[in-house]
């Protein structure tokens, strides 16, 4: 019940124990356009370039940013908790100009802010979260990407903590760029990056496109650097390459992670099945319900709570009582798992996740039990049943 | 029975499906201990610093590649297939001045080759692949490490198509960094890439360390990119944090793909119940079972025989044949699969494998039986049952 990774759906599992065919085998090439198409409807889009990046979300940022920002373009991050300073981070190696503008862990950007922040930078990129676990805020984004385009600037969103949980729409909000993860409210194990790229996204990539020596007939005839002077500047992350690889041209990049598309490609035929707007309910309705649950535990919840992410609520730790102590028995006794937090809430506050395959009535009441009974362990007053009761009257 | 990836053993699928722990839960922290542990005894070296990059073997080049080497540094690569050039065209992309030596495909270089070349070169890394899948080409790494050593040269070896089918040493070879990949000898996936590095590689690394805004208790106080001029260009592939994440510290960086972690981890366990040396004879014994059955086919082996991969063998398509058609019949009629190759080898040669779960007696006369028939099919001059009795004699 952390902030994720999180219980993987048994059918996820399943999934995952699939025996592999061959990189080329019509099979799995079938399930690379199946995967491809599914995520269109994850991310809400209908843009072709929708596939997977083989390695954890951070994966996806990376790749995304080093395909997308030459060096020593401007791009600007607004940061609201630790995962806005990732992006600026990743833009910084990627040797961008970056520009970061932030309000205090806790509180999200209105849209003016963000305007007057992109008039004053003019960057090639904007970077953002949606949802930030660190802080569990959701960034609304709905009117940015016609901000940043009227700018002249690409939008990039990672939404990783949020998909699936909270509506996110790449096609109507006007977003080029965006990656996630599976193991939020997706379900999934880490380890694969579903990524969507709109055709300016696309256009901007294509112009950096370069075919690997080994690859051509005569690899000596070489495509010099010198000729490609905004080549970009990992091989592993150059998505006009692994285009190519999803393409009909099928033109070998790496060996695709057959196991961990399974895996993608059932998460998202899970969330489909569902329907993404049942299942962003469902993450609405039991997240309110922890959250009920921790506030009648007498337990204070950070940051603004009408901007948090459904699916994880972060509360703080009470005057006195040992974080780490009540985590750990938490886990121990109740086999049950919450988490901490990053940087400056480090060891201040918990985060409860109710995400995924824990979206669910048992796993958030059981939760609540177990921490009530731990809170009056360490001290703390807490009314008998007051969490179970609060949780029960939302779901009533 | 292609080149990779291959038919996964079933206990590593079945080790795919166990459910995800936490992050930081002792029991995956425990696991992620134990992996280091076993994966120093399948790369036969003391280094400490071995764990896995979450991502393709191809990841795994470039978390080395680009933790090592600094922009304008030389880095020596000496080609002798596809696989050469991917490290030439990462270290490019690293920013380091890329110096190439080739000898042509379906050769391998003479120590004293590699010498001149170092001596020319001075580089500060030597980037070479051990077994090309492109030529199946096993290059002769003994004595190189004490050759780069003695020139202030660091080795970095690819040892993803050869590694538990041919012997490989990192610490007996001098080795300074070495990464691989599950789908081939190792009988797994795609999708995570052990790795292995020296305390030499490792100081090379820790002289560049530097910490994520976003984990630093005040982020705003800068780690300045001016005080970090030799900050490494990736965050996803910056070892030194990844280290981090995998010492005692367990600083966060990205989510460990937990479920490529117990894939990984069954992978070395299969390898060293089976035992290391053990698993190599049986790659040599069903390597010479196959050359011996596709000659005596009447099909011609390309390469150097003598320092051909035991696991690997590329045969001739003979003149006037169409070998994507016959490629296409073993598939869809027979259920086999076989690789074509790359660049000036694409539809020139076969490249048949005989690795990891597939290394076994029954696939290789099944493969061999199959092959008679087709050739049979498209008018190739066969000897009945040549090519199983000729297999058949090896094992005997």
């Amino acid at each position: 019940m952390g902030p994720g990774p999180i219980t993987v759906d048994p059918r996820v599992l399943a999934a995952m124990s699939t025996q592999l065919v061959g990189q080329y085998d019509p099979v799995m090439t079938g399930w690379m356009n199946e995967t491809m198409a599914l995520y269109r409807e994850v991310f809400r889009t209908d843009n072709r370039q929708t596939f997977l990046v083989d390695g954890t979300s951070r994966a996806g940022i990376e790749a995304a940013l080093v395909s997308l920002v030459k060096p020593g373009q401007r791009v600007l991050v607004p940061v609201f908790g630790r995962f806005g300073h990732l992006l600026r981070e990743i833009a910084e190696r990627c040797g961008a100009e970056v520009h970061v503008r932030e309000v205090p862990w806790g509180e999200v950007f209105t849209p003016e802010q963000i305007e007057d922040a992109v008039r004053e930078v003019r960057p090639a990129v904007v970077a953002m979260v949606q949802g930030d676990t660190s802080t569990t805020m959701n960034q609304p984004l709905e009117g940015i990407g016609e901000v940043c385009h009227r700018h002249g600037a690409l939008l990039y969103v990672d939404c990783t903590a949020s998909i699936a949980g909270n509506t996110f729409e790449v096609d109507a909000w006007g977003v080029d760029a965006a990656t996630a993860g599976l193991q939020k409210c997706l379900g999934g194990p880490s380890g694969s990056s579903p990524i969507t790229l709109s055709p300016a996204a696309v256009a901007v990539i294509d112009g950096r496109r370069a075919i690997e020596a080994g690859l051509r007939p005569d690899p000596d005839a070489d495509e010099d650097e010198a000729d490609l002077p905004d080549r970009i500047r990992s091989n592993y992350f150059d998505l006009a390459m692994v285009m190519d690889y999803w393409s009909e041209k099928r033109l070998n990049h790496h060996t695709e992670a057959a196991t961990m598309l399974y895996c993608a490609r059932e998460c998202a035929r899970l969330l489909l099945e569902e329907g993404v707007d049942v299942a962003v309910e469902r993450h609405r309705l039991h997240g309110a319900a922890m959250l009920a649950g921790v506030q009648a535990l007498g337990l204070t919840v950070f940051g603004d709570v009408a901007h948090k992410m459904n699916n994880v609520v972060a509360v703080r730790i009470p005057e006195g009582i040992d974080g780490e102590a009540v985590r750990s028995i938490l886990l121990h006794e109740w086999n049950i798992e919450i988490g901490t937090s990053f940087g400056p809430l480090a060891g201040k506050v918990w985060r409860i996740g109710t995400m995924g395959y824990n979206a669910r009535r048992d796993a958030v009441l059981v939760t609540l039990a177990a921490l009530e009974s731990v809170l009056r362990q360490f001290g703390v007053a807490v009314e008998p049943g007051g969490g179970v009761t609060a949780a029960q009257e939302v779901y009533r």
